[in-house]
């Protein structure tokens, strides 16, 4: 999809509405050098270090957390409802068992900045470089987040440096707003 | 000020325009019940756990850091460019030492949700009660942000719920956009 730069804070309330409603494709490509990406509920974006941040949270147990681990970069891709069973897909099942991508019927660019894939029918895409990774402090969880990790699997916090954001000329529509 | 309920997304490019431009108010009481502030350069916004979330970093030698510790909340206020003499002075002073919101010329209200103060004279705020708290680590930490912490003094990261984000009719204008 053909795409313009665009700062990081704009079309922020759509990004957010989108992610509440099916979720982000959160990619990066596998140690085996295949595309992959899981559908991602919890962002944050901001800055930090005097410049543009882009923090995601996933599980360890999650393949996608192994391949940002070894990549050291992802895209945030944010799906229009058009997506919304790809997304869900992506949501359910593992990139360690095949290639999810193709079975949700999405395709894959290259990103400009970074060694990740993106995510072609999504209209806005952010691609970011790994500069920190902290965790969930388990001690330190209010009571009303406990029932969140049950099973443990507390989150890895990986804190993407913004290199691009980037938007379809028609992304407010495409993503119906 | 007066000002109404909006959503967290809402004016997201202004509140990091004015940031960037002359930091936030990040206020919260001291434990023996003053009204104190710091200037804030490095926030995010967005959701995890499912609800609106409010990043905030401060380093440990931070009064306010003390402070968020012990009272378990915070407001992020948004200040206009006829403060930014106050901001600065709130971001060069230390809480420790005297009323620093007296001498900046700011006023103080009642947040509506949590027991912090608010600025008055800012035309957004934050409402936030911290649900979350995890600390930069420094073996994770990419090259380049490693002149952040010559000193060490490594952040403090608060994660705030969002119980009301509130802004003036004339935000935008008051902003300066």
């Amino acid at each position: 999809m053909k795409r313009k730069e665009i700062s990081h804070t704009e079309h922020f309330p759509l990004v957010m509405d989108a992610m509440t409603s099916r979720g982000l494709l959160l990619a990066a490509y596998t140690p085996d050098g295949r595309a992959n990406a899981m559908t991602l509920g919890w962002c944050m974006l901001g800055g930090v270090w005097s410049m543009p941040i882009c923090i995601v949270l996933v599980r360890p147990s999650r393949y996608t957390c192994e391949c940002i681990e070894q990549a050291g970069c992802f895209t945030v891709n944010v799906a229009g409802a058009d997506l919304d069973e790809a997304c869900l897909l992506c949501g359910t099942k593992s990139g360690r068992d095949g290639d999810k991508l193709a079975e949700a019927g999405l395709t894959v660019e290259k990103a400009e900045t970074v060694e990740a894939p993106v995510i072609a029918e999504c209209p806005i895409v952010y691609e970011c470089k790994v500069v920190h990774r902290n965790n969930i402090l388990p001690p330190e969880l209010a009571d009303e987040l406990q029932r969140w990790y049950a099973d443990g699997d507390y989150h890895h916090i990986f804190f993407g440096k913004i290199l691009a954001a980037r938007a379809a000329q028609d992304a407010a529509e495409l993503l119906g707003s």
